[in-house]
């Protein structure tokens, strides 16, 4: 494995770049932990292309000179609307972990969620950084320390919960298990020491894990429970979404996870227009899934998105450079969107829609 | 050739790695045999392929403390709807041959079907198990022996007749006649012995193996002739499946015999749903063909199969490992129905329905 | 080169094996004239394709006690809707020529039409038969001599001619000029001996060539000076298949020309439905382009087709085997025609329908 | 890099085989700008497939002794409607530039446009040809300097602005920044000198580039300010279509720009015809953007383009041969229109029209 880059390459001219950078410094089983999806890995290839088939009709000579991308996510304003996705084990990928992670994203204003499976204490991380920081959660098992979870996040200055419906058992990782990946001994999900151990289980279907496993009046208790605002994420169904509103989120996150844990759904982007059309204002929408370039922010903002989630390209980014990489990945969307903005006709958020876009015949 | 396997490797984590095991493990003519479609095999390829489309929509939040994957065919209650469909000559793949394959099946609790071009006699199969045990049949120019053998299946213990509608003649093998494969003189479809032998024809139109094929009367009179019910394997066409019922069978396999008869039919998966809907519930459906993921029996299932069969992947599991083989693959197809169910908010087959698909636009 | 095979390799399962054989014997300049398609080959490529997404739906269990594949085309019975299309210079390919390649052709009893451009003379063909014999001709420049022709295939025995429409001037062949190709000098358009010369142009438009090529009127004067049924070959549009019957002719060939005219057209299977339908039955409907399976034959007469005709194939059989090469792909076809239709339940072509054919969706 | 040749190699046979012969001859930086489309050169690629799956059906036995292909735009009569896009810096691929480039398109009688950003003066240019030249044109930053351009266009003899709409700002040239290409010293866009400098800027959104540039206002300026008519290049969108011509645009280019700024966009050829119909006639529209065949430009021709403009493969020619290589590039797609054009059934402009064509079903 190579060592962390301490300078960016000259050659680096996109987020992909990144991709073959961290790729070299990152062990293989781990690498197979952060690229692989469930199963034969159909939604997590289909995320990265689904953008592709959506053309931008770009209009011309439309006045820049107010253009701005800022936007407004419950009761906060952001810069611009690219957040960092949660996700598990930073320090998986570099020695210093969400630590890292959350220094450049911070550096480039963006909005950042801690994983519950942060190989960080989410204390050490609220201490950084309480401007725009989000923490993600699942309901566990023990019903009580989901509690006092929330609880910590609270007092340690999160803003929101961002609650992740669609895992409620884990992905089938053939490549994962293929590749014979095992945690290392020094990493561990840091936040959830003392949580009550869940019974094992031989079988799927009657287990203590699937009969525990949340619903609906869950997220109605949750919302009773916490003073943040909750942003249910993992939608893919327009009724889950208006659901979800009806039981106390206050925000959604279409995504299918990376394509993790359920192969051959549809892509977030593919749903992203009938969700919003659902949600019809009544809250933010977010999505995250496949996103590599400016042009597709630009292409889900279109399409009903308030802001976006990314998820491995900030690790191939931490991986490859640690809070530079990040902040360089970050930097390199934003001027993308601006850029895509400029071309399109588009100087602000408010005046992106579905006009702009052409699906391929 | 390699022996076979006396213990799973680590890194077998699907259905579809057993393939390059049996591979390494059976002659290369009987591999072309077994692996071969018809002519240019576009529909054996179109089977595998044909599932990937489909998306699922998966739903959260939902109840699964009483999940479970329970069904009823024709009287008798199966802890799953997996079943193994009729293949020929499992000799071919495992010096055990069909009581092996029956024995991994068992195992599993999954119904089983022995086909009449079985290496095993009949009767030996009969004697290993009885519940959930059915018998595939073509109806033979000898219209005595066929009786005979309907007779033979009633006593051994059979409790439903597999009627294979689809090929009338053999189909058109490029790849078995370039391989030059030949049956080897220990194997044999021994369920044969004893009838009378097809006069050889030089043209397929006027032979004698064509004048004598069965029309849907030679249906009516078996159905008279056999306490048993019978299922009519190798419907693509709803006025067939109509048909079928009408004059005496009791179930519907739809299936284009994996693509090994004609080539360039639609997939079994592709034409469910219209022969689902003209069946109407009137009698089981059950489909096979390229069936190699959970996910693809959860699709099969919500597009009006009430149960489906597994063909080549217990000839490979066989293959590389015997029955241990058999029961490992049918052991990850139910494991993966579990966790599919489970993350598309499934909690039993009777809430499977079409709303869970969406097809790829 | 090698040698024309004595006897044909028991791995020659399809019609397409003879291609990689016919290779190894045709001189490199010859090949490419062979194979190449107009410009960037892509309607030559959709032809082999334009088949394969149309699909089978086959029906059981119907009667085949009188099955046949006959068909009577201008007044004459063939014993199956397989024909030999015209094709220039089969000595090019081996040294008998159009000889073998009618020899192959009358012992499998199709129907066979000699090229205008073929290196034998059509007295010494018309001479070998009468009965099934077609002469393709083009509305010459000399119209004079066109005449000639026409008197000359009337007196050998001719008993239709095929007029090409579409190739008022050669394709643009990439291919063979890119190969270096030069007709050898012991091979010549023989029957076109005695013709006026063309007058040489540096360009397209305005050269005698363009202005002296036919109209609908010529179609009309050729009818006029000829007892024989005239079959408008290269017909991609409705409106010229209309106009074709309008002005004197008897049939129409659906084609284009092999893709060796002009690139990118419609594939003849593609257009066959709507030329078929504005035929209406007024006169028999030919298609050739792309057909190397029964099957294909199949999915042409069901689409409106009443025969097909065998093109680059038939040169395939002859270059690797002379006469009986041409037999045995002449054969395959027929063989594969007759196990097409007994299993997709099509005892004779007056029951062939579009009802057999999905789309594929 | 090898020199320019000397003489066509005979195995030449389309505009496609220059692009080889050009990489042998271009230093690999100046190639990736050559060649290399904005970010992931999505467009850059549709651009050259697109027309594939447009099909065209020909027409036989039409009448063509007065065939031509002469065509009218703004007061000139054209041989043909093939018209030299505007490119920059051409002595990056050969020495002799802009001046060898259009020595070449003079002798074939097309129409050419001399870019802003030329290696060689306007002046110059414009006194080695005055009838069919045109100068394309940025409204620059610096809006007097502008105004003097155009000022000395006219003088020069120019009969027609270029006005450019497409690029505010540059694309996203990843190509070109991963090869490090560097505009070599000795070449430089000799007509901007003397133009007031662009402050430099950190960010896209606020800096003085993006707030300065043109919108329709300064369209309407720059047309009370010349006597030239003014052609808007880069539209993609009927109502920006609409809103040139209300603005004081004289024609219309269906272009973006070879798909080098804004990626994901549709094809120019997949919005020509809405455009067109947008347009209805009140002015020409003419389309760039993967031609590479005549076929190509017959169906741009169908679908309501009045001419086409060719960019890569000039200078393909160009690098491969100089001014002979750039007249043989244009030899070669009006020989193929005219081929096109006799072989679909098509004997002069007024004749061709949206019926000739099948979108790829």
């Amino acid at each position: 494995m190579l060592p962390p880059l301490t300078a960016i390459p000259s050659h680096v001219a996109s987020v992909s770049d990144y991709r073959e950078l961290a790729r070299e410094r990152v062990e293989p089983g781990a690498w197979a932990y952060l690229e692989g999806g469930a199963a034969d890995e159909i939604s997590a290839a289909q995320n990265l292309t689904s953008f592709d088939s959506c053309r931008i009709i770009p209009r011309h000579f439309r006045d820049f000179s107010n253009a701005h991308t800022r936007t407004e996510l419950f009761g906060r304003r952001y810069a611009h609307p690219i957040f960092v996705a949660p996700t598990a084990y930073h320090r998986l990928f570099h020695p210093e972990g969400e630590l890292a992670s959350l220094l450049g994203a911070t550096a480039l204003e963006a909005g950042f969620t801690l994983s519950t499976l942060a190989s960080a204490s989410l204390e050490e991380i609220g201490a950084q950084k309480t401007a725009g920081l989000w923490f993600q959660l699942y309901i566990q098992h023990d019903r009580e320390f989901t509690l006092e979870l929330v609880g910590r996040a609270e007092k340690a200055g999160y803003e929101a919960l961002v609650l992740t419906a669609d895992a409620p058992l884990s992905g089938l990782r053939n490549r994962e298990q293929r590749a014979g990946f095992q945690m290392p001994a020094h990493i561990s999900a840091v936040n959830l020491k003392g949580m009550r151990p869940q019974a094992p289980a031989q079988q799927i279907f009657g287990s203590e894990l699937l009969k525990q496993s949340p619903t609906w009046n869950d997220l109605a208790w949750l919302a009773e429970n916490t003073r943040l605002p909750i942003i249910l994420k993992g939608v893919l169904h327009p009724d889950d979404a208006r659901s979800a509103l009806d039981h106390g989120a206050s925000g959604i996150i279409v995504s299918n996870h990376g394509g993790r844990i359920l192969d051959t759904t549809p892509t977030p982007f593919e749903v992203l227009p009938v969700i919003a059309k659902a949600v019809a204002g009544a809250a933010p929408v977010l999505v995250d899934g496949g996103i590599r370039r400016g042009s597709d922010i630009f292409k889900a903002l279109c399409s009903g998105a308030d802001a976006v989630m990314i998820g491995r390209p900030i690790l191939h980014g931490l991986a490859a450079a640690g809070a530079v990489g990040v902040a360089h990945v970050i930097k390199m969307l934003r001027t993308e969107l601006e850029m895509t903005m400029a071309l399109a006709g588009c100087p602000d958020l408010s005046s992106v829609n579905p006009g702009f876009l052409l699906e391929k015949r």
